[in-house]
């Protein structure tokens, strides 16, 4: 296969009229109909770099059938120019299981090493002082299976760490944090603040799919992770009992649900509950402030995007809901 | 003591300088303080009928950590005018343990017997048709422990439905409104609606208090019946395939975790996630309905109220956002 | 011409470099210029199972004065293919009068007879029990041009009901809904309820235009259909005192007016007053709930549209603001 | 009795333990009952100078019967007073038929003579230009018995121009603001302009009820003046085809009720239609203007109100949404 | 060069496959890149008639960074027809420093001699009576670099007046509108008014740019006219006392720099205060009025637009939130 | 006098029928008139631990003409009981001039020594990097007059902060805790943050009055900090070229009135500009995140309040728009 890894060809760098042949992210694969009524497959080739939509003339249904939604396929085929931009014409194409190598060049990932942030969230998790707050940690970190979800997932589908260990760089940001800020403020529990942060996105590995083009799981749409996060934590705190023979103080579980539910802040944003503990305020707003910060700088000050207009404004931002000026006068 | 049942003198019936002595519910007992700094106890003195307002001016600290800020009491006492209203001077207070019999006269009942509400939705639900929901129903129906809650549980704190029994009262009525809509709309499953709807609103037996006034648990603000619904369904579900071996459908939990968790419609009205499926849809329009129905026709055609201005209209009704013209011009 | 019955080539069966001639609607039309400033035809052609975009490029001026923007031709034309969809490039066309039958292939009409769905109608009217709303509904039902436009009238312009007849099956289904559920509601008066939902949606016969492509009339954007109603109820309960003598109770027209003048619920929905009543209250959230499930249960459980994307939920529904989950996991 | 002109004691002039016997206005009459079950009469009586409210402590029923909730009465007692504010203590009370001349006492008043107002107004309608609409406008002058209720009718319940005649003054205003804005605006149409305005609030005369104690008809609360202008427009625009044979242009009674039904601006603030012509633009926002100028004046430039407390700042005015700073730096 | 007055084409004027060569307005300068990675040039080339995109295919590096990305040039080059619009292939393009008479053709201006409209505003401000406020308008008017601003400038990027000279039309239409309804309120301060208006806006010669294609500037973006015009006050106040001596009366500068910040009426519409005094509420009510009056009536009674559909409705158009409808009937 | 330092009586502390004389804080000073239209003097009566109402019931209208409606006053008098609340009934008033020593007593002061809290935020200064920058901080903190205000003022009138020092402390603790902050987001621009949040509440110094009860001035309510704030730079930045020839680069000057004029965030909250570089983002954010953090802790945490239910709950805090759960469950 043509994908050998130091001379894959990224999507980013394809020119028209060029071949390739190799494993790919195949998504919102799709029978499409000519108005002779002859089948041919429409979907989206992808890899880490980028995306392009591939068209494939000749299908046969079977095939098609074996192809998932969304997936990954090996695909040889031949880009061309349609109406300004590139488009790859399917020649061959079948399922594929990529092996870890090849993964790591189909989907983004994160920027830092993910054993070594994972090492750093537990050095702060080992700092919790509350015994069972600690034991409650524990019971988390011991559960490989989902660890494993956690270091992978992406910290949401687009808007911000939209890449394999993005949850995990996303929490450990925010944990950071609110080690910067909690001793600011005396009266806080510092145990609730970061515990609240470890747990307040785990659903996210319910909510989303990252084993192949980033989305939501069908429970993720019905359900939600701010939900899913509170189960997972009823689970939990019933398995520390059970384990550890601790007993959670009372109300701490309930706080700490409470946590999760609130931390979108307001209803029309997803919460299920406005913050009612200072705790709960705190997690909300560090989140809030983490989110738009990331935002804010990768638009104003990262790199060059090939959208930028050139002047001293970015484009709308959505989630910001403005655009931003982008000189930084005194630099 | 005075209150044996048959001679029970209610509040609603008290004239000033009348005796009292008997079981009462005793709700926000405080601690106030005069001027001269003198401690006396304030509180709330209610039946099933009303509620006056009540001072008791020499107390001494030791009764007063006796008694709950919520609960029941035996009181004696003498009403006296107090700036056009009545109040309460407590002479003697006791914390007290009403009996079974007693508890009917302190808080508001159902209007209709609470084993026959239950059989007739036990009668509903012996009719769905799909053996796993059954099964998840029979669960259900056979914690004892739950049911009990169920059958006591208000619908509500005060809005619709607020007495003892009325989460039953509710549930049934929602229950056969959907029997007789859900045929007119073909493509739907009964099944769902009226599991859904059985389901929908059980996570207020942990949102209310009601073995004294009623009112919200700390966990109904914090977390709230409607994950509280979703996350009880988590258990039964677990239940259903521990205990019967039989396996419910593929998505029919997380379909029917999502019809508890959108029933309020909009997340501005408490909703976790908004209706997405035609049943959720179904489950929420109904459950207005009843209770937009339940609120006019009490405001516009019931009992007239103390507050009646005498007028065509009615107050303004906070949950109806209106008045309501009370004049049915054909009767 | 072509399109005699039995062999006429319906729109949505067209091929790339198909010659068609018959009767169809168009709408639309309009001159445009190319940038030799040569005048050319554009417009809509359309049938019941469609519509296609096409143009003319040689047209005099007289020919286009004589073509209405909206209405009916007979059109000689080519189909070809551009730009990935089917244009049609019209060589002939003239203002046509279709013959009641081919009206019927010209426009989509509902599923069901017309004249039995009226008779259907008739007979729950005829279940009224007042003498004089009885007397009213007589009148309505006497006024043969309105009734032919109300068995005529689409319920809406596209959202739901949006045929020939559609009015009328939309009544007729609401009408049903209510005899299901107005029993459960001691206190209401069926009577109101039937009636205003007979006549909340009768000014649609003067808010839009079915003769051709649905559309709105002038009247229609300037005062409504709301409004409409309330006026035509006016002028029909004049009528009843005029003809039959009989005296309608006092309020009992300004009880009606109110339903109709209030069925949207809400005054940013179009309401010119929120509902005041129960049977108000009642109308309008029957209107909602059948307006929600027609929509939801089309998108969701009815035939695969085009537009379908494979997965598991539908695209996003406007007048339901979100997408919806399309399986059901007990089928 | 003791109110002849000249020596009449207004309400606004009452000290404490004084005398009074005349004809009040009365409202809001109804019976209450003391603890000790004695009912008794509890209103409000007034007069163009202010409100006091009243107590009968002895009342036998039938005279209760007598008197209507709101109307007027001959009242005798003696003020007292009650927690700082002045009460009236009834002796005497019985159904009375006010003079014209005593009616002027009882009632706020236009501060110009209403025939004065109505003759300017009749000058501008005679300046329209179009012979339809002067016909039109002729029928409405006609109309003897709308006309006197359009001379008495206040034009709001309390916000502004709350007096009678206060119809005809704000009428009056805001034409002559018309006519002297509209000259700055070619293209528009005057007589759409100024016959919009004198039409625009007229349902306020079936909305209103002002022969007692300003407030609303039921059919205000109902319909309301918006809707009942567009009805009254529509029987107006037959009768003028039917008396003078005049045909009104095509389109014009449906702008003309455009006009009145849009011209609250939007739906939130009880517009059925938002205006879409440029003359019901202009209507809607002099409407506004008048309004705005009218409250605002009276507030921060009028006579020193009771409530006024003495700095720079108004109370905040509910219709502006805000506090008003009072002093005229430049006077 | 071949724009010699007189003989200009016109962009509005162009037919494909023509050359032209002139002066021009060009914005938007850009490189885009072809997929082979060579460098283009597309940007937009305009006169005061219209825009049409143009691209050129050879560029040199050091040619594209003497262009600004908005600003003047020399352009020579050829129409062609691309997906139906016509656009410009650049053969040869060099910054240029247009002439005023160029300038002329360049950017739209006003319909009426900007001297004319000035003097007019002069005699307007000659009327103010207060001696401090006299004295302030002459600092204004003496200050010859802003008033040569202040006449040249827009009143808007695009929504209304948005021609050279529409800052200062704006301004004289309102002065005007002022001058016709401030007599109807007394009470009101006339010269709190038209200073008022006088200065509302001309914190836009800050916010836009107009020497070029309108736009905003930076300072625009990040500050706005409002305070900007409030700031100008502030330093305009203290050139009055340190030139002429004169003190402004307490409050006057404060109270005119909130109709400065307030003519906006709402935050959510940009004000930075609401409008809290009679004066600020008019200028406020008289800028809305003004505004709206330019748009409807440019929209439905203005020349015919290339846009308009041919019915009778406009297009929605997005500053009125609705379209409008066109005929007058009485015309 | 009585209040000699050290046995002052301090208003928390008074019993009914003591005797109080001294200087304290007088404010909303107004003339009552008894029915008897007799005079009288009421006002509110208060030093740093709270207010008291007050009556004085002969007064000459000469005295009362001397008197600050809002200011200090030596007042003799004693108190009563009132409907249940204290009040004072003056015998003795005058206007009065407190002492520095004796104005510690009147007015609220911060926790910690102020000059100490200054010293701090001068220290941060110290460590701004960018000379012009640091130019800038000297000509504010050179500026004595300022300063002065800059420290004596409160962060609002009630909100948080409410001491006298209450802005140099919002402010110190925000600078400290954007040095815990900024360092987690490279990229940013720490000295635009730590100038934006020195400067970004100094138009406060303006806005409120604080040399008595703590309230609005007039140009806090018509101007507001936000605008005087970005003014006040206007000038100093103006100052800085003038006095030290240092040229402040390009768009420093206009990013810091950005964040200054952004730095609410909304501008229904006020804000005359949403932030649009991520150092205004960051401001509005850490502010927005103070106030809240202090109100919460201080609701939830804080000393036990008069108001305190005895629950778990708080009562609603308007400002977060939700009641708070009190208990820390780890405590």
């Amino acid at each position: 296969m043509a994908d050998a890894p130091g001379n894959r060809r990224y999507i980013i760098d394809l020119l028209p009229s060029e071949r390739i042949a190799g494993v790919y992210a195949v998504s919102n694969a799709q029978l499409g109909r000519t108005r002779n009524d002859k089948p041919y497959l429409r979907c989206i080739v992808g890899d880490r770099s980028g995306e392009v939509t591939a068209r494939m003339w000749t299908v046969d249904e079977s095939l098609l059938a074996s192809l998932p939604p969304d997936g990954f396929a090996y695909v040889e085929g031949e880009t061309q120019k349609y109406q300004g931009d590139l488009q790859l014409i399917i020649q061959h194409i079948e399922p594929a299981d990529p092996t870890p190598e090849q993964m790591r060049d189909l989907l983004p990932v994160a920027p830092r090493p993910i054993e070594e942030m994972f090492a750093e969230l537990q050095a702060v998790l080992a700092t919790l002082e509350h015994p069972a707050i600690k034991a409650l940690a524990q019971v988390y970190l011991a559960d490989k299976f989902l660890m494993d979800q956690f270091k992978q997932c992406p910290a949401a589908k687009s808007a911000h760490h939209a890449y394999l260990g993005g949850l995990l760089d996303h929490t450990l940001g925010l944990v950071k944090l609110a080690a910067a800020v909690a001793p600011l403020y005396p009266g806080l529990n510092r145990d609730l603040v970061v515990m609240g942060l470890f747990l307040h996105d785990l659903g996210k590995t319910r909510e989303l799919v990252y084993d192949r083009a980033f989305g939501y799981a069908d429970r993720g749409e019905l359900i939600g992770h701010i939900v899913d996060g509170a189960i997972m934590l009823h689970d939990k705190s019933q398995q520390v009992m059970r384990e550890t023979g601790q007993r959670l103080p009372a109300n701490a579980v309930m706080v700490l649900q409470h946590i999760i539910l609130s931390h979108h802040g307001l209803p029309e944003h997803g919460a299920a509950r406005v913050p009612m503990t200072p705790e709960a305020i705190l997690v909300h707003q560090l989140d809030n402030i983490d989110a738009k910060m990331y935002m804010s700088l990768a638009a104003a000050r990262g790199p060059k995007s090939k959208k930028d207009l050139g002047g001293n404004f970015t484009e709308r931002l959505w989630a910001l809901d403005t655009k931003l000026f982008k000189p930084d006068p005194l630099a």
